[in-house]
């Protein structure tokens, strides 16, 4: 299969320059981080033209609004892109660093340190940032990176990538750490994800949830994603009723379309009577519609009824599903069987059911009094982030008890939001 | 398909169990385990009349003395297994460890908080042993575990398993951490295999090549193992002679059909004439073949004719390629191209040398001036291992340049062995 091929071809490129980006040391991935986003600054004209040009095309063909929303570009936007690159330039470089250290009773002297993964493949789908966002995280970590972006913005993106290459090459580094295939044509997707050996070492989806549903399906390199962010807001019996509103509000609306907006809302019988009326009030006031059960509805008699299916749902829309619940048990159980282990928080200011939430909660983020936004790379001070992985699996070297486990990442608020409400 | 069904039952019940293990804490899960070292020393007369007559089977069915020796326990080998699991049980708990913590200046806290990883199953050989290591270090993590072996021992298995079950129930913990599925039926392979909702987290294959490539090949669900062991010892033009001797020797001939046995020994030109015949004396006089390039074969004319496929090969047997190479660096690309990330190793007196080969090598395991053998999860002081991970990865939750990475571990040493030499 010819692009199988091509694509070991690109993919041996991409393994050399790698490995003269891990060898060049920190400053060096520093400086070219620097180099791109003034490259992509200075391009900043062409660029805007470019993808105006490509919004354009996608419009006629009968795109809708969110959808071209996603595609464009504008000043603003750009001027955040670059940002975000230079930031990533700031970071700590991550690799070399001495995890642990200790010594064995025979003398041997062991340490842990961190390498770069290698040839990571991206695919993903309309948002052009993800070309520039992807390459400079994959950068700072001495990576090389394989972009395949979505049809309708090939060209923006191809700029991008071409400003990070230029950038690399400014400060004598191998553009090839950055490359884009040859064409959109699919078949370079499937050979993204066939070829193994001689292939990327991770495929990343950025996407939707047919995307990384393919992805997954078709591919047998690892995979590092989420596919559903089913995440809940637990407001307790003592949770302060101004931060339970203001969390809920926020979580759900600041954007409804991201993985960490809010879908599921459990609330406490014990203050369902008069706090529901609250937060489900300022959630239409911004225009959510409501799906509750027969407890919720009986309280507030504006929301829909809520079939089975919602409980599992990934509306990404401006619509909560709301239950009643007996009490933190019945919350966790019900995470537990319909969540996806991304995010999940809980609103008290009862700190021993705070601390048992947490526990129990098996999810990639657990919060407690903050809003479920803050779940995100840059919110945790990352520095961006490439995804979010809610899968399990971490382990390189002898695995013994330490290495069969996972993390999990605990945020302790005190009603933190990302957005300002009312808007 | 039926079992599949049963399979999910069976992992439902693993399930709960892993989650009252879970919360049981720390000081039960090591009284659990101390309880399984006891009831195996209690029952060892039974398991191993249970185990004679499993390997008597085997041998009339036409076993090889090496695959009888791998399923056979005697009196010393099922001591060992009870002093592992109770070695387990003095191990700290590596479940809750808050691995790192910091602050946002929104005054978030974060931590990052180790959790169990949840079900794992373990396909496995002939090895009984590998029954109760397993379960003890899956216990250690509260992990649940299904432990499907061997036909060959499925009885020595079961025992095991059942001591494990009833040193976990003496404690009041859930029989159902521990489960061996119903019968040896191949079927249940599959299931394991194919149930990826509801079935295992994790699948973690034990045994020869065919077994792990088969388990890749027909699995979704994350997959943590080796394939290859083809690890390497480079002999640089600075190396100790004795330590070189000693070094080789041990990583070769300790045991030949272990992950971590040496396959293939690189040496410097400029010490080959002076060291490669006092290497060679050394591991002919143990009776290991070698087959060599040109170079080697003009210095030791007993070294046979090695052929391209000879480089990468894991031999597991009492054989070892050996090239001559012009010094380092064609050492590590040799590394590259035909290692397989295991575990390799440096023999030199040149500490620049020795930290070049250290970071320019991409493997697991890398080390210096000790033998391969001590790539193992107990030698590393784990309390012992699972198996040994060449994936890359790694990462829960937000997924920034840090997360980018994965790591490896550098053993350095002054020549330790894991044998006496000679026997």
């Amino acid at each position: 299969m010819t692009q199988t091929t091509e694509f070991k071809a690109l993919t041996g490129r991409a393994r050399s320059a790698q490995q003269a980006l891990a060898q060049a040391g920190p400053q060096v991935r520093t400086q070219a981080l620097q180099a791109a986003a003034g490259v992509i600054r200075a391009r900043s004209k062409t660029i805007l033209e470019v993808n105006a040009e490509e919004v354009e095309t996608a419009r006629k063909a009968g795109s809708d609004a969110a959808f071209l929303d996603r595609l464009s570009l504008n000043q603003d936007r750009l001027n955040t892109i670059a940002d975000g690159v230079a930031a990533i330039a700031t970071q700590s470089d991550p690799v070399g660093v001495e995890r642990r250290t200790w010594t064995r009773p025979n003398g041997l002297q062991l340490s842990e340190v961190s390498v770069p993964l290698g040839v990571i493949g991206v695919i993903f789908e309309s948002r052009p940032n993800v070309t520039a966002d992807a390459a400079a995280l994959c950068v700072r970590a001495a990576n090389a990176v394989i972009l395949r972006g979505g049809s309708e913005t090939t060209r923006t993106s191809a700029l991008l990538a071409a400003a990070m290459r230029d950038g690399l090459a400014e400060i004598g580094l191998p553009e090839d750490v950055v490359q884009v295939p040859p064409s959109s044509d699919r078949a370079w997707v499937t050979a993204m994800l066939e070829t193994d050996q001689g292939g990327c070492d991770l495929v990343v989806p950025r996407g939707g949830k047919s995307l990384i549903a393919h992805v997954r399906k078709h591919t047998r390199v690892p995979v590092l994603s989420h596919l559903d962010g089913v995440c809940h807001a637990y407001v307790h019996e003592a949770a302060a009723r101004d931060k339970a509103v203001r969390l809920v509000l926020d979580s759900k609306m600041r954007r409804t379309g991201v993985c960490n907006a809010l879908e599921t809302l459990l609330i406490d019988d014990a203050c369902a009577p008069d706090l529901l009326p609250l937060i489900a009030d300022a959630l239409m006031g911004e225009g959510c519609a409501l799906r509750g059960d027969d407890a919720a509805r009986a309280i507030v008699p504006g929301i829909a009824a809520a079939s089975e299916a919602d409980w599992a749902e990934e509306y990404l829309d401006a619509i909560l599903a709301v239950r009643v619940v007996a009490g933190l048990d019945e919350a966790v159980s019900h995470i537990a069987r319909y969540g996806s282990s991304h995010t999940d928080m809980i609103v008290t200011e009862d700190a021993p059911a705070a601390a048992k939430f947490l526990n129990a909660v098996d999810s990639a983020v657990v919060m407690h009094n903050a809003s479920t936004g803050f779940s995100d790379g840059g919110e945790f001070g990352f520095g961006g982030e490439i995804g979010i992985a809610t899968g399990r699996l971490h382990a390189r070297g002898p695995v013994g008890a330490d290495q069969l486990t996972t993390s999990k990442y605990v945020v302790r608020g005190e009603g933190q939001v990302r957005g300002s409400w009312p808007r």
